[in-house]
């Protein structure tokens, strides 16, 4: 089914809902699912409407010019996006290949609507892996010194593939400010603990010295605050006094996998609004 | 805050949320929350909006009269409900006091816009703890003889409170089909298993037989046919081969307490709508 | 059923299930339930033994002179329970009242082998409660001047009830580590966020600034460190950006009741051991 | 690290768990992990004790020798396993790839001491992935006519490879009860449903059909009565009004493929002691 899906976030006032779901009927559009949000004390409106666009009077090109002559007066953020449009996603990956696993097995069961131009890590241990698949493997080594250059790389081979979105599905580097600032709430990353708990590095020998009775795992977009950026999801799987590290780190790989993959459907069908470092997501 | 809340269910057509969305805009309604479902196969739309009645132009009987001169030529099926208007529910138990207690609490505790005029057992047990709370309590004992006039007391008893809903909190006792037909949608009973597994008596003993490894609750609305009501609300628990069939029953307690209280929530914040034998749970 | 339970930890080394088992089976006792458990790091070696008390050779006082024999050249730290033995469990409260709910729920339905002969708060809110459930209640209100005093009384009265643990249920005061001293491992507190999430004041507030898309509640035993002390138990939910900080609240409060509960019963069935900060619990 | 594991079920009596300690501890075994059951109503005693093999006395064929002295009298069904032996597990798969991505992410990964020689399937559509991973794949198409022939060379290549165990990960087809006999306790499957609820064919459309707010998986070891066997695993994924039939299939797969692979490592790791129909699962 051919689709189209409208991102919206404007201040709040009366007749907003009418104002759009209006301008969908009027061109004979039929609404499949919306979804609207109200944050009282942001004064902040949100709204994801998607509608079928067989039959609809308006051609893609007509339907931004048209909604912008509405969106503009109401001060409205807002894109449409199509769901028959392929979108295009890098994965960065390091040495763990449960995540790379979990994405592998969506990507070629066809669900998501998504193209995997390429794979890039720091490491040539998951090669293998994706010639399997037959993805085109970049191996960059980083080091401190030579992370700029490493940097550019990347940015060159993501923007020659055309890359619309960028999953760190274990990548163990920092990405800098630079690189990030390249790809706003583009860049989904799956942090292996339950944030804001254990921030940075080794959460696992963290939670088993702390005693924790739960472990989780958090994807959020990158921002330049490390593990600070905004939650798309999170999850957590119970664990005990017998787990031991290595055993925390085994379990939380099946958590890991799954809170990244629903992050990346979510952001794939157009479900995610950012505002205020937080996530609205129109499940 | 004094809202309006409007639940619809109607068949699938162009343009009804603009419809509704422009009638509440027209008398000067901002829109506190708004959700709708089309349940694609069956063709039927679903939508529940609540609305500050805040500086809204029309009455409580304004409202009732013209919205029904919108949801007439659309087929509509609706009902208008209001946030201050305080329902009477009415608790039936016998001897399991768990989910009288989380319903006492959250009265207590004004969760709920809801007054409790009387309890109803077949059984003294429980009689000492509502007097600790000052609720009228009503011991009618039922035997299969006596079945249909006690029936006949209750029905007088809730219809004298004025009661709104029945809540049957771990009653075990089958009510009859007659009794069930005065209350369409407006019994809920809390199930101790999953269903539709272990339906009838005994689930803890028969899920302790099958060796189950999770235990769960369902509570649903009480139609004629035993446990096969629309569902409004599941939870599990995991449980062990270490569990004996009276842990099952303690451990379940749990769940059933805290799935009863969700789902009374839910109906209290009409947020629930039924169509085939299922619900529609605005969230 | 009349049964002894002996918790151990000691250094590890070969033969000690051996040792301890044999000991109950040379005087006629019937293991009800064993388990054990070795940190590797650690080298310690931990173990909770059940066993029926009908027919056993040894009398309460001989146990302990018997095992002790065995225990000193092992250089075991153990102690030894009876389950017919009553605790005595003081319970502090503040305002909300679901965990002191959750609490008079087990306590009235005899699932825990206990007395409460006291509530103690620092505000009058909940004297009513207690009142309905003929628990004597003690208003103690505090400020930074009188602390030492409240804290000296406070503890006179626990002293004086023969008091066993003290239950932490949402009490909105620290205790001083003067305080803590005199129950090692007997204050039971709950936390409301998932630790080491969100210590200290205002969790829930803390938790919708960051955009969790869980929250969460510890139980842990107070030691002098605010918040860090060893956990007993956690829990989480899901929630979303339609909840508020109010919703929030009202959400965790389930988590809350059930994970204090949890530990208390935990701790009743002397089924928790503390080391280097964090317990081993034999469920 | 290598190391001996023991597990026996017997008639419960007095001294059990000394006499196998002291077994072990008088031939220099160190235990790493003991856990032991008794079901009080069956009278039955159940244990689980791994110990370490390095410094151990005796051989492997002199534990056999040594172990069954002691065993007979107790009337022990007892088997001892080693964990450095390689188990041999054969995959039965049809057209769903979700499982086996799965269980080839933790082969790949060295999770399991495994080792996979042959995938049967009853259709072509998975050979592709089982050639990315060097994995021979063998594709019998089975008909009612033909079974009897097809189950006979699954068999001989079942004997042929040597293998120990059988998962089938979402094969399609019913194995006939002289195919079971062949393998008891060693054929594990997935149901894509919780269990007992939705046996058979179908159990998504008729969860959807029902209105339930969760699904669920159970994994089981495969008897002559379908989906009736001993439960290993099973886990629920919270679903609503808004999924389809397609959503349920699609969110349940997480589900299936999580809790087969944890029963995979339960067998694998000697975890599992079947009686009754039911399984003592020593986590």
């Amino acid at each position: 089914m051919d689709s189209a899906i409208l991102l919206i976030s404007c201040p709040d006032r009366q007749g907003l809902v009418a104002t759009v779901t209006q301008f969908i009927a009027q061109h004979n559009g039929n609404i499949l699912d919306l979804a609207q949000h109200v944050d009282q004390d942001a004064g902040i409106f949100f709204m994801r409407v998607e509608w079928d666009l067989d039959g609809f009077a308006l051609t893609r090109d007509a339907i931004h010019q048209a909604f912008a002559r509405i969106a503009d007066p109401l001060q409205m953020t807002w894109q449409v996006f199509f769901s028959n449009d392929v979108q295009r996603m890098a994965i960065f990956v390091t040495k763990e290949s449960h995540c790379l696993y979990d994405i592998l097995y969506h990507y070629q069961a066809g669900d998501w609507r998504v193209e995997i131009p390429l794979i890039i890590s720091n490491n040539t241990l998951l090669a293998d892996l994706a010639a399997r698949f037959g993805i085109p493997f970049h191996c960059l080594p980083v080091t401190k010194e030579t992370k700029p250059q490493v940097e550019a790389q990347q940015i060159a081979l993501l923007r020659e593939a055309g890359v619309d979105v960028v999953v760190l599905a274990r990548y163990m580097q920092i990405l800098s400010p630079e690189f990030v600032r390249q790809y706003p709430n583009q860049i989904i990353n799956i942090h292996h603990s339950f944030l804001p708990a254990f921030p940075g590095a080794g959460p696992y020998q963290r939670a088993y010295a702390r005693g924790v009775k739960l472990i989780g795992a958090t994807s959020h977009y990158v921002t330049a605050d490390l593990d600070e950026g905004p939650i798309i999801d999170q999850d957590v799987k119970r664990v005990n006094h017998r787990d031991s590290v290595e055993d925390l780190i085994r379990k939380g790989k099946d958590t890991e996998k799954l809170v990244l993959s629903r992050a990346i459907t979510y952001h794939l069908q157009h479900r995610v609004l950012v505002y205020q470092n937080k996530t609205v997501i129109f499940e």
